[in-house]
């Protein structure tokens, strides 16, 4: 008998009831077995009889022989299971009705429907993944790019996990040297050597910095990387933007649930997930309600990782020149990119490659990007995607290594960093080994948080309470 | 190696992909177990050597070794899976892009996507059920009430093709009773012998005719028991659906797949579906539209099982009078029920029981029920549902024996008892073996396309292409 943490059974569906071929309902504690083997039939043995990973067919029924329906069951044994308990996956037709008497049927012998995210979160309890693994269970299910799969997927592995295991040892590291300084510390000994120990804080410091500054990389592959269109109106923002998603927005909308919350348009290139997010017209207005449009496209290119300045190229020269250099003025370029694209193009015809000779223009930052397009004609975006992806290749050469994608993580990860920086200025400044260890604990304890190791319950109800009924 | 009739393998999600906590995907064909072991990678041995009705537990990528998910594989090996065929169900994520990676992974190792109802078509062409047990599997699925769903199962079950079975072999005895003098017809003589003939006849048409006439219960279990409210305008019919539907309306829309093609409301009562239709208003008018809308009325009674007359108890007596004998000569009481509704009663106060006592109005048909209530306070309202029960009784003992649910099988039953009945006039008028066999032929035909041993191929497309994908 393996001791698991829970001792009452719980129940839920683990596929939406009504939709689909078959519907998945899930049972697991240490007495799964006997609640479903109270409801099912098989025409010899028991399913309490059954070892792990082994299936059998049966009918499910109540007590006066009244069959619900004909279902294949799934056993796991402890702790060979999702949750780490004993498990029974029963997959019957995927009729609502159906699925609700089985649930009945499976209440009635002892089972209780589990709460949110219940499976889940007893598999952590139960010791079979770690918080960190925990969420990325929610990421995989959410991915929708091959890119924030794949980080998701590492970090359910265990890959963040195991970055974050060497980061802690070595402070743990760290604070036993100085807690043996500490326990000789009347004698006013200096066992710790103190540059060895800051070198050491110095590497933990830029690998959980370096870690924390993933996250920029981690929120775009999660939520696409944001890019802005910005430019004049009339510039053809919306033709660019029906262009790009153009045939490939069908293969984003035939996906289910990459839809988000705004309105903001999303494509996949390359596995990299972009999110477009279109601007009002950008021109010198005194109308107050105008104004107030041009101070949102301001802000929302100041959000973008990539800004897209559309240029109309049969507009007078000056006005092109007045927009960009407004926007060259607000670009940050050691976090963003620009990208300034000269639109209309199709109307020099045959003459383009003439009149792209011709047109060279150049900016002061060697960083920004020009192309020529047409978005009516589709003309130069294939370039344009290209640009986007490669815009993107410098962040995600880390693809492999471990990325953090989860704003908790990120907070814990800050908060560690500089509670790590106070442990140096402490070092440095010579500070009593007991205050300095204070601050090294406290460093341990936000990245202990991240794994669940020092969660507390509120956060990890807040945690599981967002996954679905039945995960 | 079990042969059977189908040389590619196919692969489908058998619930929605980006809904719940997990996603099935099935694979059946001969190479299943060769597909899925291409891109399926597990701890020790391959999938090919696990035996049927056995779990895997593995990851399942690309050729670069790039992980798409950690997934479960459930192994099938044929005749013993739902197809006939092998099998692998592999259970991951339910994220939509997942799902999607796998299916391209699938089909990139020879796999193609399976069309709609696949799995269940082949299930029916390698003999693992008749078609009458795949359409009960359809029945299952979209089954809403307890009625509904032990039909539709004793329909899969294979109940339903016993009973037809058991009518054929009787034909079949028939034929060859009569093949026998067929062969001897030359010689003039008459081997079988007439009468016995005829009362195997009358026999078999009797049970035909029955489970033909069964479709009106089963039509009712699968789409709910029509009941027609109807009555004068402001009598309180919207009120009464209301208080019927009342608390119980959640206990319907929480079940997602009972809502209709129309706006009508069902409620189920004692496992019993219950499809209630609002009507217009009827009372003498020489408007053109509100004649409409009563004729309209007319009809819909005329098509309930159920007519419930709903009267205004404190409405003048002549208008009530000349209402109910409108209704009363619209209901045909062979097939119909009439409920009597005698509504706000709840304006007598606490005087209700004198009231009740002496308002006893009565009927010609005995078979009409009279109720007092009040659609506002619920009174008599337990009473009602009680009768609607009580009204499906005599059809409901039925329960347990076999039911016809599907339109298709209900002609196909009509035409062979017509078929049968021709057979009869035959052998009274003395027609000769030869065109009698014919007819009996044709009654064969007609009841073996109800399981599929006669079913042309396009009505085979026909059914399987209602399924859904995966199914």
């Amino acid at each position: 008998m393996v001791r698991t943490f829970f001792d009452d059974t719980i129940a839920a569906p683990a596929t939406v009831p009504g939709t689909g071929a078959i519907t998945v309902i899930r049972v697991s504690g240490p007495e799964a077995l006997r609640v479903v083997g109270s409801c099912l039939k098989l025409t010899s043995k028991s399913i309490e009889s059954l070892p792990g990973y082994s299936i059998c067919y049966g009918t499910i029924g109540d007590e006066n022989g009244e069959v619900v329906d004909e279902v294949l069951a799934s056993v796991f044994r402890a702790p060979h299971s999702y949750t780490g308990e004993d498990s029974v996956e029963i997959s019957c037709h995927a009729s609502s009705y159906v699925a609700s008497e089985i649930l009945r049927l499976l209440c009635g012998a002892g089972a209780r429907m589990a709460s949110p995210g219940e499976f889940t979160r007893r598999a952590f309890v139960n010791g079979k993944m770690d918080l960190a693994q925990a969420e990325a269970v929610a990421d995989v299910i959410s991915s929708s790019s091959s890119a924030s799969l794949r980080v998701a997927m590492n970090q359910l592995r265990g890959g963040y996990s195991s970055e974050l295991r060497s980061i802690r040892s070595r402070l743990v590291e760290l604070t036993s040297l100085l807690e043996l300084e500490l326990d000789f510390s009347e004698e006013d000994v200096e066992f710790a050597d103190r540059s060895r120990l800051s070198s050491l804080l110095d590497e933990v410091i830029g690998h959980v910095s370096s870690l924390a500054s993933s996250f920029r990389l981690g929120n775009a592959l999660r939520n696409g990387v944001p890019i802005a269109i910005v430019g004049a109106p009339n510039s053809g923002k919306s033709t660019l933007l029906n262009s790009l998603l153009g045939d490939d927005r069908a293969i984003v909308s035939d996906v289910p649930g990459t839809t988000r919350d705004t309105v903001e348009e999303t494509l996949v290139v390359d596995g990299i997930l972009f999110r477009f997010i279109d601007t009002a017209g950008l021109r010198s207005s005194s109308d107050e309600v105008e104004r107030i449009g041009i101070e949102r496209s301001y802000k929302k290119l100041s959000e973008a990782s990539v800004v897209l300045a559309l240029l109309d190229c049969t507009a007078p020269e000056e006005e092109n020149e007045t927009l960009i250099s407004d926007i060259v003025s607000r670009v940050d370029f050691s976090i963003q990119k620009l990208v300034v694209l000269l639109n209309k193009v199709d109307i020099f015809g045959a003459n383009i490659n003439v009149i792209l000779l011709n047109n060279e223009v150049s900016f002061s930052d060697s960083s920004v990007v020009k192309l020529y397009i047409s978005a009516k004609t589709g003309f130069g975006l294939d370039s344009l995607k290209k640009e986007l992806v490669s815009s993107q290749k410098d962040l995600s050469s880390d693809f492999d290594n471990v990325v953090v994608t989860n704003a908790r993580h990120f907070e814990a990860l800050n908060s560690a960093a500089s509670a790590l920086r106070k442990v140096k200025d402490s070092l440095s400044s010579g500070l009593t080994p007991d205050l300095i260890a204070e601050d090294l604990r406290e460093a341990l304890h936000y990245l202990g948080t991240i794994t669940g190791e020092v969660t507390p319950d509120e956060v990890l109800g807040e945690i599981f309470g967002r996954f679905c009924i039945g995960k």
